[in-house]
């Protein structure tokens, strides 16, 4: 089997590396010379544009380019296909918001061929140079899926997920996959840099930058990284977001009135305990966990997983015609 | 000298452990029977109440009780010193809101003897059990006065600070340090609850957790200590918490519009720029930089020393008749 990378930052420079380190055949390629120079040099085949990876007719393509480009990627890859019909690749990708980049796929008529893919991964660093082999082992993947998703292109990224790059999958739809990140990665983003903005407008700014501990240092770590790629993800996912940022000026307002008039704010904090006591015993995680026996892959899998997965459950290996969940 | 601590949590027991490695004699109390068995037990001195502590006479004497039981705490020292008119001791405190403890102590009439002071310093636990000679060596303190502070009881605080407890410290006023601690730490902490909040209300809950990354773990983390404990440091902080809130739903809320109308969002993202550069070199910590000359207590130097913290310099030791600053 051969892999495609389409764009060789952070994370698809890993995926490259990853594979490389594997042994599983990889043909990458970036719009950027420098980019490419740099991967060849660390032992990644790559080739000069997207016709020149079509043409090593790799089984998978991964692309691993920011969203704004995902639309003229596609096409590129659309093109190829019309070029050469006897290649059948599947064709999947790495970005951190799933509805649209599977309208970006689609766009180009590559529906049929798309499962979407995302490694909840990352590093506060960007680019090929960030890249490296040891990202991506043990990461949680979200995979996602629609009614139409062809089954064997589902197992053929869930293989490669959970064999050569080290992960564990969950099978969600886009919806689910770009609420869930709203949740636990864009809305955090967002007020992590709102706690740096709210010292850096304050008069107090100096001497609050001077007592700023531990819960500060934590709270704020994300909102250190590149703006504009914040930006970019809280943008791609503004469909999900602002509903969360409006339920949480609501809070906050809420949580300001009763402690402007004395009333009682227990409420406020006691409402994650559930999650917060989960969270605790390791939410999530399944760690220490074994993993169950062998599902087969009947009739109508895919549907069975992603309600599984919905509970909860994790796809940790794919064998011989089953899958292995925690 | 003799230190007097009264109240054996986290900070107090630490606070007496600390002295206690130093050779500095100690003597604590502690309302529960079984917080002063285990006091004695680590070889603390033990008082059995404040009057038993304040027979001994320490020249400092250490408030480190809840801020609830504050101003019962302060009338117990008072009633011990109208008992007592030989006794001269410097009053100080621990607490995370610095105008509220004023309140309590001069309600007792303690008001010419009171300094403020407030460790940067804390773990998830609570209580003497949590307790540690290594919590506190290395912490920045913020160290209160207003405008009839006794300079030499200031000096006093000052020299156990930098001295036997191993700090450093900023000289502020009440109202500076309750608004740099609403943005650094109490802000957080609700932001970091609100946070699992969002995540416990929603419909993909479970997914959520299971995809939760380094951004949501390390923007919840404070969310995870007990939650009686962030209620109380918000609600004793009420006059500068509540406005950060209202100013953070505003921004939330403005953000949400913006995504919602395709409007740029690039200033929100922008907005710390400055903060998140200083914060990336190090901001406030002086690392690496010698302390300067010891700049000698001259008439006036409380109001002085008061003007050079808020400028962002540092007491990082108190020698005869000086301060040295960074």
């Amino acid at each position: 089997m051969t892999v495609g990378v389409v764009g060789l930052g952070l994370i698809g420079g890993s995926v490259a590396r990853s594979l490389l380190a594997r042994d599983v055949a990889v043909v990458a390629t970036d719009p950027a010379c420098g980019t490419r120079d740099a991967a060849a040099a660390s032992g990644i085949a790559v080739a000069e544009d997207v016709a020149a990876l079509a043409a090593r007719r790799p089984e998978i393509v991964v692309l691993a380019a920011p969203l704004r480009a995902m639309r003229a990627v596609a096409r590129e890859v659309a093109e190829a296909l019309g070029a050469d019909p006897g290649w059948d690749p599947t064709v999947t990708d790495v970005g951190s918001v799933k509805g649209a980049v599977r309208q970006a796929v689609a766009a180009a008529g590559l529906a049929d061929r798309y499962v979407g893919a995302h490694p909840m991964a990352g590093t506060e660093h960007s680019g090929f140079d960030a890249s490296s082999a040891e990202l991506l082992p043990g990461a949680r993947w979200a995979v996602t899926v629609d009614d139409a998703t062809d089954p064997g292109r589902l197992e053929a990224v869930l293989r490669l997920v959970t064999g050569p790059l080290g992960g564990t999958a969950v099978v969600l739809t886009d919806d689910v996959h770009d609420e869930a990140t709203a949740l636990v990665s864009h809305v955090p983003h967002v007020v992590a840099t709102e706690l740096l903005s709210l010292v850096a407008g304050a008069p107090v700014r100096d001497v609050a930058l001077g007592l700023a501990a531990g819960s500060f240092r934590g709270g704020t770590r994300v909102a250190r990284t590149d703006p504009r790629r914040t930006e970019a993800m809280v943008t791609d996912n503004a469909t999900w977001v602002a509903p969360a940022l409006r339920l949480a000026a609501r809070d906050l307002e809420a949580l300001a009135d009763a402690l402007e008039s004395n009333a009682p704010v227990h409420e406020f904090f006691d409402r994650p305990a559930e999650v917060r006591e989960r969270w605790a015993a390791g939410a999530g995680g399944h760690a220490g966990e074994e993993p169950g026996p062998p599902e087969p892959l009947a009739e109508g899998w895919p549907a069975a997983l992603l309600e599984r997965c919905a509970a909860g459950e994790v796809v940790v290996a794919v064998g011989e015609d089953a899958v292995v969940l925690w």
